[in-house]
């Protein structure tokens, strides 16, 4: 084992997210990333299992804050408030990384590979907060109803929260596109 | 040219899923599948390009379908409503082929590439519903929202509709489906 690098994982981030945005995802190496944080590609291998996983590593993370929050919902919210409160604990753990969530999306945006891989991270999520739902006896086709709505929120918020030229709280803007989504149903 | 073979597409298509089903897709060859139909590898590539294609040549028609409902929709349709007549159109299209709809999602769910190639297809399908709302003069945000909403209806909808036990119409499920968002949501 090489000696303990302090913020090893946040300088490999940043460097990989520089390179990935100068010179494409494709064309970036993991030699590459290492070098520019000043660190060894072995380091770069005690963190990250390739260049793919410095953009999907917290992917596990998120859907597993949001399905804790679907199955800690009081138990008379609905299925669609269990998952508003799902929503809720993405946003507190994105909400304060909107430049690095901004440079994720234009990275994974210039790659089909990425944008499939994202694709697949969004659907899981459906099914994982689906799966959730019926943990609380809700009927399938509901629970796989109010999780695809809940995801659907998710993608226009998100993308509306990193587009927008102001910094606003990424919390208040799902709850704004739930207030649509309403809107637009009644 | 080969000489001209009597419904050459419906045959292979038939043959293709048989074979997919029986032995996996990543198993089957395009010369079994063509051999299958008592025709030949020549023939299959006048039809499709690839064995993958027999799964998703008609996801074309499908978008273009769905797209040209929303513009015909009528000035005053809502985006919503707009998109409800999307999937009456895709009802349309889809409603009489319930027992090619089950074979094929068979296929799909027993393989990862194909799995995401339908997630890239309703992907696809969100992004070119939306473009045709804000055609019609919607705002993005809200174009997006009212696709995404809708390809959750789609989704959950058609898979109801292919595992319910009784044969009953995909337009009328998909109206059940619209309702039961509009319950969650009131």
């Amino acid at each position: 084992m090489g000696r303990w690098e302090p913020d090893a994982v946040g300088r490999l981030r940043e460097a990989a997210m520089e390179l990935y945005l100068e010179r494409g995802f494709e064309q970036t190496t993991v030699a590459e990333i290492a070098s520019r944080a000043g660190l060894t590609a072995r380091t770069f291998f005690r963190y990250f299992a390739d260049k793919r996983e410095v953009l999907f590593g917290g992917s596990t993370a998120l859907q597993d804050d949001m399905v804790a929050a679907v199955v800690a919902a009081p138990d008379d919210a609905t299925p669609l408030a269990a998952v508003e409160l799902a929503l809720d604990a993405a946003a507190e753990m994105l909400g304060g990384r909107r430049d690095y969530s901004r440079q994720r999306h234009a990275v994974i945006s210039a790659n089909g590979e990425l944008q499939e891989r994202e694709l697949i991270k969004m659907a899981m999520l459906s099914i994982a907060m689906a799966d959730a739902l019926r943990g609380r006896g809700v009927p399938t086709a509901e629970a796989s109803l109010a999780a695809e709505t809940g995801v659907a929120v998710f993608r226009v918020g998100w993308e509306r929260w990193i587009t927008e030229p102001k910094n606003r709280k990424l919390e208040t803007i799902f709850g704004e596109t739930f207030d649509q989504l309403r809107t637009m149903t009644s």
